[in-house]
């Protein structure tokens, strides 16, 4: 469905070039209007060259307005995940609808439903959040099938870019728990947020490893009803287990929540931590820093992409690569002997192309 | 130290470049010679080109051997880690006494003690696993200063299957918990050990995080005397908190044990675990898909240092990336624009050295 959804946007941008010059898709974010936003989100996502320097232009011209303005009022950028059937849905819509009638501008960039193996409504996309949805200060976008593609995790961190230079000063991303894009989120948002059920334990199978120790946040959701007892046991028993475990640099013990659907209060208390989190991370410092080291990881990530890629990419490598891989797991060469052989190869295909032979 | 024991040991190789020949070298670690082991393992940790060049032709003849044999009996590599003051070094050699006398060959790359930044013996090396040093059939080896240099890390891999190599069945890793070297550290071994105090939390100020998470065994060591109370309640919390986190692939549960070095019963049980936990692997085919792995990913951070050291060894390169790194980290400029620019810098300076200009 994403590659569907993919080409169609990139046929949709050639046809229509002129909306997506730069200085068209700027001025129309800065103006508030929805269509441009939608436009530059979808610029962004196409892996055409040509787009991806159109795209780039873009969010370079938000970043620099932004460094620009200097006005210390900070985005927010929280990444919120849980095994399907959490009820990432609804929280993200209650938290955002809080967040609205507080005056915040609310962008979510929102899981696929038909990307999670499980559970999720069958009705499919229409009853996501659709409270949320029908407000004049919220945008959901649906994520493009981040972490199966290569590169398309430096979109989201565009897509966050875009919202922020379209004036929203929320930004949710979603995930959903089970693979390497938590990692990859976490080094793009400022707070972590962990949704867990009552009964603890076993809806992590399946689960990263790891992932309770990004958690700035743990909320443990659907204490609601005959689960309320269940749920305030397993709020105490991560509370103990939490302070077991190597404490965070930034000096931050992660909150263990419980929330409920079903009643307002427990959405304040998870709203007011998150704000409690943010101003703590001001005041020492840590927030700016560890946006800062995200911005610096983003470069590295970005050259070591450029500088490996034309080997991995190239034919003959690609063959001698799978044939010396063998070896190496076989435990009959050393890893390091026939990574000498495959870049020896490399440099002699790359010379030869250059001398034209 | 570790700098001035290297620059001893590639002095000691330039005179003496006769024994390190890779045929002599290899026949002395087959026939069990102590003196070519050492030899081996001080000719692994140069950083000399000519040196590295027979360190390799070494490690991969002990490589293909070892694949030729296909004798099934695996050796088993054991990572311990562990705050300073925790008590690694008598830990460890009672441990390694048990698996002598119990048939085995045992090596321990033990850490420097000056490397350590507080507690530790003020004595020195000569205290340290005294008894176990004396053993005909132990080997112990300070590891150099393992993750202040790059590239050190794969020293203690090929210490490793040296270690093997020269008959060693029981590899026993020690480091100190609080820097990059346990994640390095884990990809090398077979089984990870974490060695905690009685009365749980504080003293992993400072750890790294996400290495409780790690450990395929925990021991809650110095359980004895009036600390035995408090270190069956760490010991509890442990198996408690351990539940709320998502379990490891290969389905092991980790236990946590208790061990105290004045009675040699908890040693034994910590021992039977290990074995345990080995059995259980390969049965399950975790423990050779484990290694396996383990030297893939050794090939592919070979190539990537490789394709990656040229750019961020280059002076031109090294002065720019400087000032693109301060326009990212201060958010003017995209990330991946200050990528480009810095990639097609570096294109540049090679295609003109490659013409002689």
């Amino acid at each position: 469905m994403s590659i569907s959804r993919k080409e169609a946007g990139e046929k949709f941008l050639s046809r229509q070039q002129e909306s997506f010059q730069p200085a068209t898709l700027i001025a129309g974010l800065r103006s508030g209007d929805r269509n441009a936003l939608a436009r530059a989100l979808t610029l962004v996502e196409s892996e055409r060259p040509e787009h991806r320097k159109l795209a780039r232009e873009v969010v370079e011209s938000c970043l620099r307005e932004k460094a620009a303005e200097k006005s210390g009022r900070h985005s927010l950028r929280i990444g919120i995940t849980g095994v399907p059937g959490v009820g990432k849905s609804t929280f993200i819509e209650g938290l955002g609808m809080k967040m609205v009638r507080e005056g915040y501008r609310v962008a979510v960039l929102a899981v696929d439903p038909s990307s999670e193996k499980s559970g999720g409504s069958i009705l499919g996309d229409k009853t996501r959040m659709e409270k949320l949805a029908s407000q004049e200060s919220a945008f959901i976008r649906p994520s493009p099938a981040r972490g199966t593609l290569g590169g398309v995790v430096d979109r989201t961190r565009e897509h966050i870019l875009l919202f922020e230079a379209a004036g929203y000063d929320m930004v949710l991303v979603e995930t959903v728990g089970v693979g390497q894009s938590e990692t990859a989120v976490h080094g793009m948002v400022d707070c972590f947020l962990l949704l867990l059920l009552p009964g603890a334990g076993d809806e992590l199978q399946g689960i990263k490893r790891g992932i309770v120790e990004m958690a700035d946040q743990l909320v443990v959701n659907k204490s609601d009803g005959d689960n309320e007892a269940r749920a305030r046991e397993t709020q105490q028993d991560y509370q103990r287990a939490l302070h077991l475990f190597p404490p965070a640099e930034n000096g931050w013990i992660p909150p263990v929540l419980r929330c409920s659907s079903l009643t307002g209060e427990s959405l304040q208390e998870i709203y007011s931590k998150l704000f409690q989190f943010r101003d703590a991370m001001n005041e020492s410092g840590a927030f700016s820093e560890r946006r800062r080291r995200q911005a610096g990881d983003w470069l590295h990530e970005a050259i070591h992409d450029a500088l490996t890629s034309g080997f991995y990419n190239h034919p003959d490598i690609r063959r001698e690569l799978s044939e010396e891989e063998t070896s190496v797991l076989a435990g009959e060469v050393h890893p390091l002997q026939a990574a000498e052989r495959l870049i020896r190869l490399f440099e002699q295909r790359q010379d030869r192309s250059q001398s034209g032979i």
